[in-house]
């Protein structure tokens, strides 16, 4: 039985809590807000985010950041992506030389073009930091159903005590080496999120959005491989198995957003209409720096950050798309003669 | 200006016959069926299989096979797998040497084991045979929406060839040079979509789904790399892409027997009341051997197969492949310590 923190309660946070309460360990979840802790404790549910799953009587909910943090056995940080800085700072007076960090939020910051791994390690140079990343809506991990997710950490001791900890018969556990992969798969995967949602508010159908999937996530694993990325962390389920759950979703915001924008909305209609934070809209710019950063075409992504931020014509920008030149799909593949 | 013969009038070739004459050419369509040559030539519509698309009136139907290959600049060969093989047999006469023929349906030949590309070849020795996949359904291709797909051929002249004819704003074509990964990852893909139909029959969500799509991918890839496919085919669009059309159609096949079959039925009540051919069977018992063949683990291919032919209970195939060991997602990622 291990003691874990868990750092923020929203629906990952919640399940994720509760995962680890039933495989046995000891859980204490820490959330900004006073109002949150009073109704999770007196609850035992997370009415707004969570609802209709029931959380034990022996979880523990906190304001205190000490309490969350200090003399735990591993810390799951679960804060939206915007706050991963901020909170890795406050918390870092707490956390002891080695400690366990694992990220499960995605995100790349847009001034410094790190992932949140990366802000982590900076603001507590001595946590040892891991994440968990894969096709895995909380509400049905908060349900019990059969999911599989990826463990990514630098040292495999690591990686695989931490397997231990999250695996049961509901929630396989993979490990990999490959952070930098895992990390980057799962921020530039909602900008083709909202690529696929706009496919569908125009009225195109499933074989747009495939092709637009498999387009897409080709471009993000050359530019993550770039970065030194493994290209197996962006065709497996950090990547495109992240990817098709977020498009298969009627609950993703990035899908939504670009579905409205396809529509016809602007993108600040779509993001008020929405009413809250649209990751995939800051990892369009991200992105885009990237590319060029790295000397990486990124002819979906570009189209993507024209329709948000030049006010492109969605339709314009999917015809621009389909009357790019005829090539190879794989630049790698060679014909023999 | 291109001539060009279109051997089979299902909903794939008459989608096809139709764009091509948009983009110019003269198209001719064979059938085997007097009633269907009759009907299309009358009625202008495939009224069973591409109801509500019209098609001109200076297509020509026939059920004479000479007339709809003989002197054509290239052949569009779209009848279901297990007519593949007699259809190229019965066309055989006609073929000059040289003549282009692209093979537009996808399976395996149980007994042979050989993709439909080389059955072909094995049938004409004097064709040069191409291949046509990706995610596309008919009734979309039909209805112009954009759809991307690969043709490949062993010489690059003749996919560029290909690409040339086919494509147009709404029909985008790559080329490749790997046929048989292009094949294999449309036949075997059938199998992984019956698994991911299993899962919503059970009632499990969409985790589930894409992990079952993901890790099926992988292990498809696995043994067709080893069979001397490019692991990018199918990652790409002829294998991932394609899957994921498949797996969000409520119209394929394979996804709805599966479906059926998670939902308490037996293989042979789910084929029933499909009523129509299921790929997937029998690329499972192909793909099964194929493994044992190449010495390839195939878990997710197994466990359908255990389910469709010894009666196992779908749910318990799932906690299985749950359960198995914790492993890292990719084997050839290594830790650098």
């Amino acid at each position: 039985m291990a003691n874990v923190g868990i750092m923020g309660a929203g629906s990952w946070g919640t399940a994720l809590a509760l995962l680890l309460h039933k495989n046995g360990h000891q859980v204490t979840v820490w959330s900004i807000s006073e109002d949150e802790v009073k109704m999770l404790s007196e609850k035992r549910e997370h009415v707004n985010k969570l609802p209709g799953v029931k959380l034990p009587k022996d979880m523990i909910f906190t304001t205190d950041m000490e309490e969350a943090v200090k003399g735990k056995d591993f810390i799951v940080l679960a804060v939206p992506s915007p706050f991963t800085r901020s909170t890795a700072r406050n918390m870092s007076p707490y956390v002891a030389k080695g400690q366990i960090i694992v990220d499960v939020a995605k995100g790349i910051e847009e001034s410094t073009l790190m992932t949140l791994s990366q802000q982590i390690e900076e603001e507590i140079p001595n946590a040892q930091v891991a994440v968990l990343s894969g096709p895995s809506h909380a509400e049905e991990v908060g349900r019990g159903l059969p999911t599989i997710v990826v463990i990514g950490a630098r040292k495999k001791e690591i990686a695989e005590y931490l397997q231990e900890m999250f695996m049961n018969e509901v929630f396989r556990v993979y490990i990999s080496p490959d952070m930098r992969g895992m990390e980057l798969g799962g921020s530039l995967k909602n900008v083709i999120a909202l690529a696929a949602g706009i496919a569908d508010g125009l009225g195109y159908g499933d074989n747009t959005k495939a092709a637009l999937i498999t387009r897409g996530i080709a471009e993000i694993a050359r530019l993550g491989v770039k970065m030194g990325g493994a290209v197996e962390s962006f065709t497996g389920l950090t990547g495109i198995g992240d990817l098709i759950v977020t498009c298969a979703s009627v609950h993703s915001r990035n899908r939504k957003a670009g579905y409205l924008i396809g529509q016809g909305r602007t993108m600040q209609e779509a993001m008020d209409e929405v009413q809250m934070v649209v990751e995939g809209v800051y990892s369009a710019k991200a992105a885009v720096k990237l590319g060029q950063k790295y000397g990486v075409s990124l002819p979906i992504i570009d189209k993507v950050s024209e329709v948000l931020f030049e006010g492109k014509d969605p339709r314009e920008a999917v015809n621009e798309l389909m009357l790019r030149d005829g090539r190879p799909e794989h630049q790698a593949l060679h014909w023999q003669e």
